[in-house]
């Protein structure tokens, strides 16, 4: 059976404040410029998961389905707030994007019904990209 | 001489939270549902100027010294920062896309090397957005 | 008060053929070439709307809002059918781009909360694209 | 000598139902919701292959002549026509993203001049995509 | 009869340099900066004509035709040339994306069967665009 | 430590013409078509490298960095100029999108701050992409 990629692509409206609370401001200025400042992005997700064509739906998985996991496991959490306050699972975690996808990744892994998991992919903006693929 | 329109497209990263503090919180909570937390938005911003085709140059104006106006005028006070507490154009001012067109008008009005303002258009995200033609 | 435009940009994914009954086959196929196979788009609908700015919300008109009446008087009728055949407002109306805004136009005029419809503009794909302005 | 890849983007627009005729309808229904209903998609399609570069041309290969073989052997059969009724290649194969990549795959193996194909990869919407490898 | 727009969007890759022959090089440099250096664009090009829908056809104008016509008249002269050398309807002419609107509108002007022409608009990037309405 | 791969994606204009001095004109014709032509495109250059998330600092590497680093070792040399004629390192390459992300990858091994290149992806219109891995 040929072993395919699916991917949804969803995306959300966060702010954050980059920052580590153990350095001083003027080293957090320095270090993290304008993006320690109370800021936001529109965020694009794609989440990538693979798995065999099920012969009788010619489906790896239903992409409505696998929207309606990012809903309930991802985009409740981080859709309209504040990813520096108000997530309990990025607590203690500066909100970059590669912490983002990292914790992403850690969320959906296992639960996505029984495909496996490729890669999290976030774009903070057109032009910035991360991606995290379990290594 | 062909009056001509010319368009920059420049982006912003911000937070915002939507409210008014005449309210209560459970009728903000109400009106502006999501968008009353605090959130972000990489804001596209497009300004359209009309004027006579310069036949020295054949510019209506240099559009690098057009983003440089809007970079003084306008992105220096909104991008990467809260624009419902750092701006002090804004200030008192609910941050809604159609607010933020007026406001970004009345600055630009008048200050953009002698073209004729057209249009103030702003993409909160691909799917949300307000225009203003000094109307 | 100043008077804004504001957008909302849904989509749709929907099925079509076009021609004229009243012509022979050979005539469709001369007139319409492909497009009078059954095929289909995802289209993109962009509705823009006017109107004073509230001072006490900042809106025009809740772009949420704005989406469920979308929703509600349009989209609900043309995604995922054969707008060939499953459409009732479509019925006897070949379904070009041009006959699609000015059909939609007609059922959304009158019903958007007391704003002042502007355009309703449809993307039959990035390169093919209709705009009726009720003139 | 280095091995490149170059991918071609081409589109095409196409209608579709999904379904498995051995359900009855109520259960192609539950599965398949809205898009057992005929409808249709602009899809986007990548293909790319890789190879050395070609030292007297500097080409793995001509996109022109890549866009041609995949005009030929793939568009010609998909673009304006009903997937689920007029391509002799995907007769009795339900029309999903993951089945159309696998058999656009077995399509062009072997047919690309020489190049080794990499990846099918197929756009049902912007926010839809399924990717084949050959693995 | 309802009047509708329909808009036909097309590209073409040309190189180009700004300049004046009358200005010295130093001049041109302070004025044009890094565009007086030969260099080059993927020019998106759409064209807005407006006119009532043909009850027999439900077209205004059949886009298949306008691409041709679009082709012909303007495309066949400015895609993979240096606009600044190549294109006989550009002599002289700074090909600066003001100056190529105005060509290229009265190239079309009167020439697009029967239709009224209503916008030139051109990309030389997504971020600087000029349009001309004939004004 | 989590390994994530960050990609920064830039753009810059330029022209070029595609051919083999080795070759006569026709072959040069007949092999490059209209590209023997000078032309122009808009480029977009992702660039994406892999490493283990900094836990002090949440990053990769800072994307303002790889930005300052992508235009000090490629962008200043190859935006807004002609790359058949002006850029040091292309001398005697033909400048196909396969030679020159080769190229660029060969100028940005080793110098992106201890990260590990992964990939050079160039987009010389949105329809026609290269990309290098190193392979």
């Amino acid at each position: 059976m040929p072993r395919v990629r699916v991917t949804k692509r969803v995306d959300f409206a966060a702010g954050h404040r980059l920052g580590n609370p153990s350095f001083g401001e003027e080293e957090n200025r320095r270090i993290f410029g304008g993006c320690h400042n109370l800021h936001g992005h529109n965020y694009e997700l794609e989440v990538t998961v693979e798995g065999e064509v099920d012969p009788e739906t010619g489906y790896v998985i239903d992409l409505g389905r696998l929207k309606e996991l990012l809903g309930e496991i991802v985009l409740e959490d981080v859709d309209h707030v504040n990813l520096s306050a108000d997530v309990e699972w990025m607590e203690g975690i500066n909100p970059t994007a590669e912490n983002l996808v990292v914790q992403i990744w850690k969320r959906l892994f296992g639960s996505l019904d029984g495909t496996r998991l490729v890669s999290v992919k976030l774009w903070e903006s057109a032009r910035n990209i991360a991606e995290y693929r379990g290594e």
